[in-house]
């Protein structure tokens, strides 16, 4: 059994994801009014998993994911106040984000290929099912699918790492050829890997238009164009960085990160959708125990479930509430930033001071950038043969001043480093230094 | 947008779980250290999805879910020490704990067909696979069969809604007639509508002994058996309460909610494997920028997926951590109690409070109760036909001063109220309040 100094051992050997020198992956977040947030929350320890549980759980969730969607300029859509079938729900990863909305799309086409042919086994059924997504993609969508249990096609990007509308039209002639049943397309605005952008415009015209063609001759909808915008999405808080999500108006559903790049404590992915009741419908089973007299209300789960349409718990909200009225009352994100309390600073600070790193290796001859920076992270590699840029990141790793990961195009097989701006305390004296680190590596490389 | 009188309004109106009043659905925790723990895991704001990304996190983990194994007095080979394949991970809930199983099962199953049958798709094998559980399992069971698409049979009890070896055994037999293939049982401890208890070791002999038949000829193992103890779990702390768990050590996995019942906030399922390869095989999708060249350490998620074997981030542990260490330091579980910290109870003490609730119920003639006490819930109802208590239900609802749900025998359709002590605030006055309420109830439902 651990004692006290174990404890003390572990604070000291945690990983610092906060320090200014950790630049990889994508960043995580905290903020003073979260930690109060699940301060509160901790002491009211209450659980949400239907509405009449605490139907104020259930109505501040529902009031702070409208408000949500508002202030990244969402499509009205996705709002609960629309008066339509749309809302947001809180999952706690984009992983458990995309599963829904396999697990909500398969579920769909099943029901709607039964009642083309009653006679159809269910398993049947699943095996002609098909999603898209692109070669760039994050690994959880092909693990959602596999979850899921249903055929993938990780599609060829363009030049720009990007999914375009034409490699969808062409596979889904190639899927319909064979006779399965295209239900599904995920996009990324912003890959893992690179921060590559899909074509968001081009493939949501191709999942609208799809069902015109009347394939199976019932009365079937289009495609469901899913946006995965796990790291981006924060970027949306600003007016002058949403060009990246043109065509958003045409996806059925969408998520994002807050605990990423928007100030909230881990985990928090807040997923919206056009037509809610297809997420609700994938988990149906109401409980003697469960019912109520207002059964009419959103449960946004009617059981202790974790996956009833989702959330965790919602006095949690808390936390995000906490937060969110923070940065509004801030006023910062009016004027296109989205501030960090910490700092003073601001998310979009992040993309200055990543354009500072790019400019800064660039200004050396030997390294080129790979993807065009967008947001805050800088893909980067020593030109010719990937070996030069494999022993430059076995260098820095063993130097350990400053931490980044590598990563590799799917389609190219182009080796590079990730240099993501992670901390609110970032500066731009940490962006030299971490230049330098590299410079250095490069250099005794060179010798 | 909320001004932050709303908040106010929030808090003044959410539901209180922690009232001695409270006697809904089962407890769920809090206490000082775990709020602690949340502020330090806050602050550190780690995320620990893989090994490298912070290795101490992961190692708390292991080591933590080992004493907690060891608490509970479950069998070795869940332990990462035992130097076999198991090992316990945190889950957000039971409901996530049950889809892990049902993957793995279904994987390791597909897997196995396959290898005998190469020919095979995969969609028509998942057609052939079956599991069982009990028609008093939680819904969330169902659930996760219908997520996983696993097909379920939920099986007759017998008169104390406890699920038996034969009506596995016959089950069984019937399915492999059909040419079915029994994968998976998941047994309950601690049934939500009435606290019953399957039979753990029967239904466990015949899982491990169902491939002694040499069913397909191959080398494959037996049904996987689960032990679903989510509420129940916690009163393994205490020796002398150990007596529903008989046959655990059959068990290929077990599961049970921190949060419920052990002082730790929402959400905390721990979940126990035999073998963790076969969950952890379900997710495997390894790309560049997650690789490390550490990668025979146990990665609880190579991914930021949440579902690799599913820790939602590491630093939560501590959380959990501090709270065992509290529990541990007061010694009080050594004394066959696990302590709350809040009022200097313990959680024993609601069985006691439960059984005087018990015995003063049952001084009135006019009432029934329709399942043993054995931990914290009391079903009872008034004789005769369900109206009565129906009736009886509605009045305490519309009365507004105790909180208690009603629930419904599936097998018999018997109906009857659920009278949980949650809150470790709970007195022996509060018990006699809740009774004389529902006595004036009755009472006034008698004129």
């Amino acid at each position: 059994l651990l004692p006290a100094s174990s404890l003390l051992k572990f604070l000291l050997k945690v990983t610092n994801w906060h320090h200014p020198n950790f630049h990889a992956y994508y960043p995580t977040a905290s903020s003073y009014p979260a930690i109060l947030g699940d301060m509160l929350s901790d002491a009211i320890a209450c659980i949400g998993f239907s509405w009449i549980a605490s139907p104020a759980c259930t109505e501040l969730e529902t009031v702070m994911m409208d408000w949500l969607a508002k202030a990244l300029g969402l499509p009205d859509h996705f709002l609960f106040s629309s008066g339509g079938r749309g809302g947001g729900v809180i999952q706690g990863t984009a992983s458990e984000a995309s599963l829904m909305v396999f697990l909500g799309a398969r579920n769909d086409a099943i029901a709607k290929l039964q009642a083309a042919e009653p006679q159809g086994e269910p398993c049947e059924l699943l095996a002609r099912l098909v999603a898209y997504t692109s070669e760039e993609a994050h690994s959880s969508v092909e693990r959602a699918a596999k979850l899921a249990f249903v055929r993938i096609r990780s599609l060829k990007t363009d030049e720009k790492h990007s999914l375009r509308g034409d490699a969808l039209k062409q596979a889904i002639a190639e899927d319909r050829a064979k006779g399965l049943v295209p239900i599904l397309c995920i996009a990324t605005l912003g890959t893992t890997s690179s921060c590559a952008f899909d074509n968001v415009r081009e493939l949501g015209q191709i999942c609208e238009t799809y069902f015109s063609v009347n394939f199976l001759g019932s009365n079937r909808e289009g495609l469901w164009c899913h946006v995965d915008a796990a790291y981006a999405g924060s970027a949306l808080l600003c007016p002058e960085l949403r060009n990246f999500a043109d065509g958003i108006e045409l996806a059925d559903s969408f998520n994002f990160n807050p605990h990423k790049w928007m100030l909230v404590t881990f985990d928090c992915s807040a997923l919206f959708l056009r037509d809610a009741s297809k997420i609700v419908e994938i988990f149906s089973a109401d409980p003697i125990y469960l019912k109520h007299e207002f059964t009419g209300q959103p449960d946004y789960r009617v059981n202790t479930g974790k996956f009833r349409w989702g959330v965790d718990s919602a006095p949690e909200d808390l936390v995000r509430h906490e937060v969110l009225r923070h940065q509004r009352a801030s006023g910062l994100h009016k004027k296109g930033e989205f501030e960090d309390q910490q700092s003073g600073k601001t998310g979009s600070k992040h993309v200055s001071l990543a354009k500072e790193f790019e400019a800064l290796i660039l200004a050396d001859g030997r390294f080129e950038v790979v993807e065009e920076v967008t947001l805050g992270l800088v893909c980067f590699r020593l030109k010719g043969t990937n070996e030069a840029t494999e022993a430059l990141y076995r260098t820095l790793r063993e130097d350990q001043r400053i931490h980044l990961v590598a990563s590799k195009f799917h389609s190219s097989g182009v080796y590079f480093l990730r240099f993501v701006v992670c901390s609110s305390q970032c500066e731009s004296k940490d962006i030299r230094f971490a230049h330098s680190v590299i410079m250095e590596a490069a250099n005794k490389l060179a010798k």
